[in-house]
């Protein structure tokens, strides 16, 4: 068995998590952010704690700890590198923890465990090289090279969101131009389609022009409102750009996409394929099939503990 | 031991290489490319067999047998996909030549062979994650994970040369717009200083305009020439942002930068490693350092034998 935390801005939400993915007891403490980093770290360990006491499991047959982390996490040092909702820069969590509860401890950012969740006990179950592509405010995603999640020598990898794969109208946070990021989420459909709207487009979207969400766009793109497809359109293109680039260099068995984004579920995924297929160097090369992940609600519990399971 | 063949258009050039990478003796036989592909196989394995015969090194030491080719090759299944230079199109390499010589045979890129050459006795040694990438007519790429060339689940990954990474002049051969290869070639140097030309821009290079090469274009930058500067900047800025992708993807330990345009050395380099350093999103993240392959003219047979070693 293995313990999974979704370490989050607002809650801690663990869960005792069998060698399936199946949640065996969940628990959940408020994360009070702005509290220093060491008295957040003692709450992880009381939740450890929580879990193992209340479901007699047994301290012994807990075989480790994985923990998912919204922000830059590097697997190797254990050290959190940078994350914005708990205003931590540098922060180290494995080592500590590890002191705690006496159980090995393994981190990795959101996006990876989410990733691993949908290989563990998801779509990605049983492909071997697998990517995971979260399409949400911003992109991100996760890596399975042989089984493993991937992290990279510095443990920095799988930061797919910040491929560059053309020249955008705006810049991304990270202060580059042409991150799949600024094509690819939420937040890039709506700014593109309120650039239009701005320029006086006639559309659907025009009555919500102030509160536009992917969404709204995905359903006005399904009732063939023109500004709307041409908004999907575009997501899509530069998603089977980032896809074609990834299969180019990884040539994975699988791609799931998850996020936000891909609740527009068959609309998306349809096009997505086709778009990709047209890019293909030859069209003989066989390249992984393109889902809509499965897991909702406990993926982060899920990835986190079965990180645990295939990094631990 | 191993052996290494470099399947050319050309010649066939193979070598006996020991452990480290040291070649022992050396055979090459024209391939006499308009052949069906069952002859040019049946002289492979001569080769194969004069190696071991005249280096007296006895069938049962030779531990493997690597192959390059150029184009692309299906590792997993041992078929060569596509060879411009053979005229070859899904023909089977690796069954058909271990039946003939009966030892195990790997086949692989001509730029994952450059790649594995680095990594086994080259610039890249000791890396467990590493990324070569060959700037010549194209852009080729050779992937190193955790100590084996990774050819991904279809064995077509590491296709550096057509990641997208911007919005180009002119289409790439594989028919899309925006492939690395297109930016950071010599092709790609001459393409864009000769559209410069034609524009009839003051540049040193007008009175050899008839002739550019990627040398002419390194020496005129060197030498201060507007126009060359400008070419080689673009190349780089294009470059960078292609390993930057690949530090948010894979996160090496290092870049090894062969092919034509890498003979330019410290002038590209210091230029290649201050631009990477620019476009990082977290200066504090640590990156895979950047260096000049150290291989030169039996990169090909060393690699094509490290192949066999890694991945056989």
């Amino acid at each position: 068995m293995y313990i999974g935390i979704d370490l989050g801005g607002t809650n801690i939400a663990a869960g005792l998590v069998d060698d399936d993915g199946i949640v065996l007891l969940k628990h959940s403490v408020e994360t009070k952010a702005n509290r220093n980093a060491n008295e957040i770290i003692k709450d992880i360990a009381d939740v450890v704690d929580f879990l193992i006491d209340e479901s007699k499991a047994g301290k012994s047959n807990i075989k480790a700890v994985g923990i998912g982390i919204p922000g830059v996490a590097d697997e190797i040092s254990g050290e959190v590198i940078y994350c914005v909702n708990l205003n931590w820069e540098n922060v180290p969590l494995k080592k500590p923890l590890e002191e705690l509860i006496k159980l090995p401890v393994v981190i990795g950012n959101d996006a990876t465990v989410a990733g691993v969740a949908e290989y563990g006990a998801g779509k990605m179950k049983g492909c071997k090289n697998g990517v995971f592509i979260t399409l949400g405010t911003g992109v991100g995603g996760g890596v399975i090279v042989e089984g493993k999640a991937y992290g990279g020598s510095h443990g920095v990898g799988s930061e797919i969101g910040h491929m560059v794969v053309g020249e955008n109208f705006y810049d991304c946070n990270c202060g580059r131009n042409g991150c799949l990021e600024t094509f690819a989420s939420a937040t890039a459909l709506i700014k593109y389609a309120q650039r239009e709207l701005d320029l006086d487009r006639e559309s659907i979207l025009q009555k919500d022009s102030r509160q536009l969400n992917a969404k709204l766009i995905f359903d006005g793109a399904k009732l063939g409102d023109e500004l709307c497809i041409e908004t999907v359109d575009r997501l899509i293109h530069y998603l089977a750009i980032g896809i074609s680039n990834l299969i180019n260099i990884l040539d994975p068995e699988c791609f799931v996409i998850g996020g936000g984004v891909s609740k527009a579920g068959d609309f998306l995924l349809e096009k997505l394929r086709s778009k990709v297929d047209e890019m293909k160097s030859f069209s003989s090369i066989r390249s992984g099939r393109i889902e809509i992940a499965m897991l909702e609600n406990d993926a982060g519990i899920i990835g986190a503990a079965m990180l645990g399971k295939f990094n631990g």
